[in-house]
This record gives structure tokens, C-alpha cells and sequence, in this order.
């Protein structure tokens, strides 16, 4: 008699391999689910290797095109970082993940999920969050501290699996163009050689590409997780770290300054949401709005190199841009000379002055000049 | 019979040159004041040139250690960045200037002040703030405006005199080791050939010039300048750039999560104020303040490379370390455990739950699973 | 021969009219604009006064319905209050003003507008920023001098025209229940009479009649103008008081926790953006749409009684409500026991152990018991 | 053979006597510890009824003077206010309570410590957070299931308790004056009768005398909890009402605006912390030395009446007053003229401009006038 039907979210290695196994043991149903969002996996090996373990049923989704268009583009909309240097790409990925396996158990009247996330980690909070919000009677079931254990043993030896090392990369640039609308990609052309993509996912796959071929986005941080510890975490993101400085160079072109300073906050709150797993939350879903407003005029084209680790922005053209020379000198330049400066200047002073005056006449008791002035 | 005494922050170049006879013209005394921040310039000839234009004295001060320890470590302290990418490297020098044209000014009972900041740039709001916050009765000279026309004619043919271009820079990486105690450097020391610098001037024109010789520090941007129009920005900060991640990274290292959001929000503060020219206002005075406090524990080492444009961090070691493995395990691991997780979890789904719930029964009307559950 | 038209605004009173005539006598044409807010005015006779004083038209506007339904409600949505205190009265009535005058100057194609108020008010700051914001060609005629002296002659001997002393005020409470959508007010009952309002205007309307009655909504404040001096205000806000704590009220039944935080932000911005003239500017229309997004499902019913300068909260009820006590006993409540609070605490408690063990193995060097444990 | 000891927060009432009862019947020795912090309890009677009930030590603590002078009065000066209504006066106890607790505890060689906080309260968390960021080896004993059921049949019978209903509440006010210094009331003077008080306890309980006479500070709100669930919460807080106003008012008259905006958001956030149980954390502890470094120049004195429910600024002097009459007029007054306002609006026109103009001509197609301008 079973004790019901686990959705569990299958890897094909060995720690969600065990829990698989431990779960039949347990007496539970079991569905394997394997979510591709551009990982490099063998699905057909995973999915035999499954199925031999004894799952039910066995889900491989291809999740890629949503979760760039869905997951990605809003976080580069927001300028998404954590701590000023993490631009998040594990994070965005786990609710993506999650709202499938839940569609799935939801589908197929299973009462229960299961993952392989390790007590510690922040992707337990992010996986169980999504779950809970989505499907908030889901059980999600306990998993097997062999697979903890084991988990540990694992070498680190995949390490910059996306990226060369900048010292091994070519030694001469690439040029690229790209252009957003509402502050989201549409397009990217090689200005050498012609090469264009215009649907999100080719878009990310080339920027992917491109950046992994000259070693960008790489980094070794100490990082603040949820749970109140520190940890390591190193990490690759070339595609993302393209789009973060071309975002961020064509949203300063096109956004009035006290609106992206609002939008800065804003995003910076994202990202805290986003890195501790609320993406399925009342105000992760505000902030998204919010953000997603401020970008209806950032539009435009970006040019940029990609070189030895680096991102150059070389130049930014928009319809939009607040940079228009014509219509500055059309319309605003008659409202302007050199005395308004100084009376902006004078009024803006008069805070200081009063404070500073106060120090000056008290405590330093400067002497002032006498004489004919 | 003489209108009075004008301090002239001169520069040797051609438009301060032009003022200085203008303002001998008008009737003026002229006190000639040049600053030596760090700049390439011939001091002597600056001296002489001002001497034969009719200065009555001639002020050349090295300002140098002061700009380096009381406005650029404060900055460092902050993680001070304008708008996510510009160091404030000209935003920072201007108080320092100002500060010794004053009291100058103060010493030489001059009731004047004069520069050659154009009325469109931040840099006259940063000199004349400055200048009122600390001697309200002084009086700014007007500028010519045929010094400001001479001035568009310069040709930006200076562009990137302190960095290499990365693709002509190094095939090899320099590895340094950057000490911190309170958030200010106090040690770089070249991990392969022993230079050693530990004192603030010769720690930052060392940075300078690794950086320099690694293409560090260069950005092209779009601006949001403080009187609301945007202009495009070509920088290079290459000491302050490696200060800047090295300093990230220990303060990652060594600051409690919490703290450090609120610091940041303090630092983005502290930013906006150096950039619009408020260093001595009564807020920044305080934003200083705080973010002094918070430094007290960021104190260790971080090791890096720089190499090709990139300042890549490699490890990092701190006596304060809040990573510190044998306090970790040894107090708090009694405490935590993975049910610990599942119990965090849970309280903070509550929110989550309570809306996607509304969202699943009112909107989506999903059909909830039947059967033995 | 005209030197052009002004379009000035004209209050009736003392400064305006003489702004009128040394307009009209510096060889202007004066068209009189007066716009009906609210306050207590003979306008036949103003209309009569400006005719008689050389005006070429007078318009007479009752901007009360668009005042109240366009920029008072906003500011309720927002709990709009400056420095903690003051509910921005007098701020949020320039920008409807000012925004009536110049579709007049533009209809009756005026190259000029000018106004009464003095040049270190904030008020002059709200006027002339919205008339630049939406007809950026105009200009802004100077004021005479006379007239601001003059107008430093008045007595303040209307001090608090809308509201009783507290002290002579009934020794009854009046019952009210407030009904709101989206955040907006769409009804006021009187509990006992029965009276009931449902527009925007008379819902206004009544409530500055029972506020004042009762004394609601005096103070009595040192502010900070935007140009950077403190001034004494006295206010007198009736209704808006008793909006802004019914509103709060079912905002707080109605809204999640963490959304409620990141719009309490927005309020604060939007408050200073409203106290210092920048209703017109990008980043207000910015706030503007992100907090009506916000109030979405602040929607229900509250009752309050008013009663000697109080407004008290006696209940609320609301379709919408996150406190739904049968919701949360019948989806939640599975997943929640006391456990969970304690998974909680000890995560969150980490970091603070962290923090003050240091504390006490360090600094207090405190002994440690020993024994059977 | 004792489990160990275990010091119980005991209140005398029926919850703590039933969990020392089954404390004792687990086989724990027990310390009852029973706080004053200025309820109204007969401590004789309950320390006798805890040796009754077989506790092997009692300890009736005075913490009155410790809870105003290190709890209540860093709260005053961060205006600390839960969710913009809710004075925090029950949160702000439990970290004094607590830490005494673990003193005893640590003192006394206890292994555990107790309280009857129930598990949805935030009270749990805020007693917890407290012992083990002070205490982290301590564990917390867990709780009888039937006190806590017995806590929900107590009838809220004892509601308002400090407070007169303001419908019977004298017919005069008592107009009090107020002295700050630091942000600190260091003063109470009664006006008329010439009582005087001047240490911070007898200060405070004055303070709720006058208060709790005229009925202020009730409050009836439904508030956020931390666990995510809302609640409604009746308080009243008389002493906390008045110092709150009285110190909103010499803050504003004597700190710098921008100074002001940076405190404003600190003390939001303190607010959090505190409501949350966040008292000893590090970024509390953060908090409230910023907060205090503000509070340097926030002296002098208010004058006020208190009156059926309402306290009512009536004036305020300092000799650190950014509002010096004297002080604006000599120094700052040749600085300022209303041309300065002119040019300090046209700048911060500029954006606007650009804003609305490109409404006015792309979306209204506005006219513009013709002729001879």
C-alpha cells in the first residue's frame, strides 16, 4: 500500500539518485522530474537511470525559453546583484524550477515533492518557499542524510565549467550591439561578423557564448546567506554580466535620474528577495511591477567589446534618450544661464552655512578679518 | 585703489590664466593658488607663468596626503560608486581644493574666491558649496565667459593618461596583498618582487600605478549631473578601482549581513552627496560618521591579481572574520539543524501562502486533488 | 503697445491686487485667474474687484472635485504626512492650481503668468516648478516688493478658521464608518443619523464638517522649507486627519507586511516630493503609479468615533482582509506549530550569537559553568 | 537525581505556576525570576506562592531605572513607531526582561531557562533572540501545551488599564514643559502646580500619571507579526504618547533637515528590529549609535498641553536652534535673494521639462501660440 506519490526532483547524479531509491524504500510513489534550463546533461541517460530506479513516471521539461524570458529578463530589468557583486544566476533559477515540479504534482494528484537541497544551503529556503506559495497543502518530504553525506564528498572539480580563463582567451576583442526595448533584450548583432539573434533564449545562449569565450563573468566572493552564516560561493555568469553593463548603460541614458534613483532602491530589494528565495512573495510580485514601469522608455542600442574578462561599453544610442542634444538646446537652453547656477548654488548652501557657521563661531573661534570690506 | 583680494584657484592652464588677468583688469588683487593633488604638472612653471601675469602671491600646496587619507580612504569606506559605476574620483578632489582656497583666503583676509568651473558643470556647485560652508562671508568672483568658450575648444585629446589599454597591457598578471584595519588600507605588498608600501600617500600612487600599467579603472558613461541633465563621463581610477573590490571583499568578509545593508543604503547616500558637491554638510558630515562606525571590525587581508583591465580577487583572511570555521562549529552548531530549516521555512511560506492561496481558490479556481490524502 | 499678456493668480485680497496693478502699469495686459479650492470667498465680489482694477478677463475655476479626486486622494493613498507631522495641505493644492493657470495661459495664448507668492515661501518653488513642467516656454513675471511687505503686515488673525478649540468643542463623539476601494474613499455614513456621502467632493466635504466640529487635525509645527531654513506652521487639516487614520487602518487589515514596508518608503518620497513642489516631475508620477498599484486590495469598511480632536478606531471589516480568521484556521494552520517558531528563532538567532559570543569570549571574558551539562 | 536548573520568568499569574509545576515534575530544579518593570503586582505575594510551589530560589528584581534609561529612552530618540501607529512599549521590555534572566542563569550555573510566551506570539522571539544572543550555550526549556490553552480563556478584561477614557477625562488641560538634552528628557515641569521631576523613572511614571489621566495614547490596531500573520492589538501607552510628541518637536526644531531624512529612515528601521526581537542584534546595536550620534544637538525645551486624549505642542526654545532668528539674519541674510529661488527653481525645472515636454508633444499635440513672442 503506498504511501503516495513524491514528485521529486531528479538530478541523475548520485545524491537525488539515493533519495529516489530511499523514497521507494519508504514506501512512496515516485515521479522523477528533470528540469533543462541549459545545464550541460545527458536527459536520456538521466531519464533510463530513473526509470531503472524504479520512478513511476519520469518529467524532463524543457524549461530554458521561460526562464530567460520570465526569470532573467526581470532580473536584468531590476539590475539584479547581491552584495554588490553576485548577479544571482543560481537564485533565479530555483523558483523556475519549483513552480514546474509543483505543476507537475498538481497534475498528477501527488501530495508530496522532494529535492535534494541540503539543510544548510539557501536553495532548500528558495525551493520550499515556491513550493509552499504555489501548492500550499504539497508535503514536502524529508530527505536522506546518506545523500547530505554524500553530497559533501563531492570534489570541487567542475569549477568554471562556462568560462576560459581570461589568461587563455583571445587576444583580440569582440564588438557587439544590443539593443533593448522596455528595458529588455530584443536583438544582439556581432559587428564583425554579422552574426544576429532576436528570440530571448538564442539571445542568452550567444551572450553565454560570447562572454564564456573571453572569460567574463567569473568571481570569488564571501557571500551572507539567509540563515545567518558566511559562505564561499564562486561563480559564473558571462552572458549575465554582458547584459548587467549594457542595461545599466542604456537605463542611465534613458531614465530621469530621481526615477532611477527610486528604481535603484527598488532593485536592490529584489535582489534581496530574490537571493533568499521570495520570488513567490506579495512584495517580490510589487517590486516586480515597480521595476518593470520604470523600464517602459529604456529602449535603445548599446555598443560594447568583449575582451580578456572585460565588458567595454563604447558607445549608446536611443529614440528615447533624455540625452538629446536638439532638444536641450531647443527648448531648455533659454531657461538656463550661468546666475541660476549660482542662486541654486546659494540656496543649497544655506544648510551648511548655518552648520559650519556654528562651528566656526564656537568651537574654532576663528578669528574673522577686519578691515575695509 | 584696489577692489580687493581674490584667492584664484589657478591651474597654469589657459583659462585660469585668462581670469587671473581678467580679475587683475577689473581691479582685483589676485592671490594665485595651485593645488597639487597628484596631477602631472610643472609646478615651477605654473609659479612663474601665474608671477608674471600679475599674481601679488603664489600658493602652490601638496595636498597629497591629505586628499588620499581624509577624502579618498573615507570613500573607500563607503564602497562610494555614483549611479553603479563611477568612482567619484573628480567629486572627491573638489572639497579638498576648496578647503585650503579658503583658508587661504581666511589667513590672506581676501574677501574673494574665484575658479574656472564652467556654470553647466557639477564642479561649480562642489567649489561654491564648499566655499560658503566654510567662510560664509566670502564672495565668489563671477567667471569669464570668454574662458568658458576657450574652454569647449579644448580638444579631449587627454582621454586615458593614467591607464594602459588591456590590449596593450601585460601578458601576465601582478599578484598584490592589500591590508585593512578599520576599512582604511594600511599595507599593499607585491606577492612576487616584496614592494611593500605603508603609508597612505605611497599605497595609493602604488595602486595608481599597477592599475595603470594593467588597464584598470576605465569606464565610458552617461551621467546624471546634478543640475538634471545628463553628459557623457570618461574616467579612469585605477588605484581606486583595485581599493574598491579589495575592500568589498574584506568588508564581505568581516560585516554582519544586516549591518551591511543598512551601510550600503548609507553608502549610496554618502555617494549622491559627494557627487552634487555636499561634502561639508551637516548630513554628510554624519553619513561619515556612521559609516566610520560600521568599519571598525573590517580588518584583514585580501589577496588579488590584476591583469588586463581585471582586479580579480583570489583569497582573503581576517583575525574578525565572522567565517571563522572553529566558532562556527564549535557554538552555534548545537543549536542548528536541518528541521531548524524546515521551521524558518514554514513561518515565512505564511505570507506567501495566505496570497497565492487567495490567488489559487478565487482566481485560478484549480481543482483540488481528491482521493486517500 | 502690450508687452504681452499675463495670466495672473488672483486671490482677491491685498498683494494680488496690487501685483495686478503694477502689472497692468508696466504695460502688460492682466488676465485674472482665481481658482475655487475650497476656502471661504466672496468670488463675485473678487471677480467685480479685478474687473474694476483693470483685469481684460477674469476666470473663476472651481477646481473642488478635481482637487479632491486628483491630488488629495493620491496623498491619502500614499498616508502622505512631511517630517512626521504635517498632512500637506497647503502643498498639494499648488500644483491644481498652477495646472488650471497655465491651460488658461495656453488657451488664451499668454506668454506670462505670475503669482503672489514670496520669494522665500516654498510656495513660490511649487508654483513656478509646475508652470515650467507643463508650458515650458512661459514666463514667470517678477513680483513687486511693495507687495510681500504688505503682505508681512498681515495679522495672523485667521489662525485656525476650519476647527473648533477642542476645548469648546461637543462632549459627544460622532460615529462614522468610512468605506474604501482601492484605496480611495467611496463613502462616509454617519453611524447615528444616518447621513451618508458618496462622492468625492461632498465625502470631503463632510468630513472637514465633522472634523472641524470636533477640533480634529490642529498643529502647530517648526518645519524645514526646501530652501533650507526652519519656519513656524500652523495648520488645520479636519478631514484630511480623519482620512489619514482610516485609511491607515484598512490598509494595515488589508495589505501584506512587507509590501506595506516598501510603500511606507514610497510615502516618505512621495511627501517630500509634494512638500517641495515636484508634483509635475518624473520620479512623483513614478511614486504615484507604484503606490496606487499598491492599494489594489485596500478595500472594507472602517468605524471610527470623533470626538475632542481625536480620531478613534473602533473596528473594521473588509472582503479582502489578511486577517480572515477562517482562512488562516483552515489553509495554514496545518503547516504551523510551535516548533516551527523555534526552527525560526535559532536561525535567525545565529548571527547574534555570532556577534555577541565574540562579546563574550573576548571582551567580558565571563566564566563558563561547569559541570554535569 | 535534577535534569538541571532551570530559571523561569515568572509572573505570579496561572500560566507561569502551571509551567513551574511541570517544570518541577520533569524533574528540573527551578529559580523563579520575576522582573519589575513597573506593573502593578503585589511581588511579596507572588514570591511567596513560588516557594510554595516548590521553586528552589526566587528572584524579584527592580529593573525600573535600567528599562527607562536603557531601553525607553533610545526609543523616544529614534521616535521608534511600529508601522506608523504603535509605540512599541510591550516589545521594547522583553530584551531587559530576558537579560537579566540569563544573568541569573549565568550566575547561578543554570543549564535552561523558561518563559510563558506562547508559541504565535512574537513575545517567544523576542525572549529567545535575547537568551541566546547573550546566552548561547542556554537552551530553552520547552512549554506546557495546557498553559498555553489556559492563557486563551483569560478574558481581556483588564483592557486599558493606565488610561481614563478621554469622554471622562478632566475638563482643563495640564500643560507640562519638557527638557531635552541628547535627545533625552532630562526635565518635566508641571506649569501651573510647580511639580518637578528630574531623574529619568520618576520622569517616566509622572509622564504616564499625567497621561494615563487625560486619556492619551490608546491605541486599537491590527498590526503585522513578525511570524506573518496580522493581530489586533489594543495598547495604551500615556508617558511613551507625550515624550513621543514632545520629542518629534525639539528634534525638528533643532536638527538639519537632510539630517533629519537619513534619522527618519534609521528609526523606521529600528522600529522593525525592536518589534521583531531584534534588540541584540549587531545592526541594532548599529542603529542606535547612529541614532544617538544624531541626538547630539537635540536639546531644550517644550512647552505642551495634555488634554482629553490629545497632547498639544505650544512652543519651544533652544540654544541649539537651527531657527535663530538672529543667527539667519546676520549671517545668511546677504546671501539669500529671491532671484537665488528663480534660479534654484529653473534648474530644477530642467527635468521636469524634458519630462512633460515630451508628453506635451508626442502625446497631448498641444497648440503652441503664434504671433509675435
Amino acid at each position: 500500500m503506498s504511501k503516495g506519490t513524491v514528485v521529486l526532483a531528479y538530478s541523475g547524479g548520485l545524491d537525488t539518485s539515493c533519495i529516489l531509491v530511499w523514497l521507494k524504500e519508504q514506501g512512496y510513489d515516485v515521479i522523477a522530474y528533470l528540469a533543462n534550463i541549459g545545464q550541460d546533461e545527458d536527459f536520456d541517460a538521466a531519464r533510463k537511470k530513473a526509470e531503472r530506479l524504479g520512478a513511476k513516471k519520469v518529467f524532463i521539461e524543457d524549461l530554458r525559453a521561460e526562464f530567460v524570458e520570465e526569470f532573467i529578463w526581470p532580473s536584468v530589468q531590476a539590475s539584479a546583484i547581491y552584495e554588490d557583486r553576485y548577479l544571482l544566476g543560481t537564485s533565479i533559477a530555483r523558483p523556475c524550477i519549483a513552480r514546474r515540479q509543483v505543476q507537475i504534482a498538481q497534475k498528477e494528484c501527488a501530495q508530496f515533492v522532494s529535492h535534494g537541497a541540503t539543510g544548510k544551503g539557501n536553495d532548500q529556503i528558495r525551493f520550499e518557499l515556491t513550493c509552499y506559495a504555489l501548492y500550499p497543502d504539497v508535503k514536502v518530504t524529508p530527505w536522506s542524510m546518506d545523500a547530505n553525506l554524500m553530497h559533501i564528498s563531492h570534489a570541487p572539480s567542475d569549477l568554471y565549467l562556462m568560462t576560459k580563463n581570461p589568461e587563455q582567451s583571445p587576444n583580440t576583442p569582440d564588438m557587439l550591439e544590443m539593443e533593448f526595448k522596455s528595458g529588455k533584450p530584443i536583438k544582439v548583432s556581432h559587428v564583425t561578423d554579422g552574426t544576429t539573434k532576436d528570440t530571448p533564449l538564442e539571445i542568452f545562449l550567444y551572450l553565454n557564448e560570447v562572454g564564456g569565450k573571453h572569460g567574463v563573468g567569473r568571481i570569488d566572493i564571501v557571500e551572507n546567506r539567509f540563515i545567518g552564516m558566511k559562505s564561499r560561493g564562486i561563480y559564473e555568469t558571462p552572458g549575465g554580466t554582458i547584459l548587467h553593463h549594457a542595461h545599466l548603460d542604456i537605463e542611465a541614458f534613458t531614465m530621469d535620474r530621481e526615477v532611477r534613483r527610486i528604481k535603484q532602491g527598488l532593485g536592490i530589494k529584489f535582489s534581496e528577495l530574490l537571493y533568499n528565495g521570495f520570488w513567490y512573495s506579495p512584495e517580490c510580485e510589487y517590486v516586480r511591477h515597480c521595476i518593470a514601469k520604470s523600464q517602459e522608455n529604456v529602449e535603445g542600442k548599446v555598443q560594447l567589446s568583449v575582451f580578456k574578462g572585460n565588458v567595454n561599453i563604447l558607445g549608446r544610442e536611443s529614440p528615447k534618450s533624455l540625452y538629446n542634444e536638439e532638444l536641450v538646446s531647443m527648448d531648455v537652453q533659454g531657461e538656463y544661464n550661468p546666475c541660476d547656477a549660482s542662486g541654486f548654488i546659494r540656496i543649497n548652501a544655506v544648510r551648511c552655512i548655518l552648520r559650519f557657521n556654528f562651528v566656526l563661531s564656537y568651537r574654532l573661534r576663528l578669528p574673522r578679518c577686519k578691515g575695509s570690506v
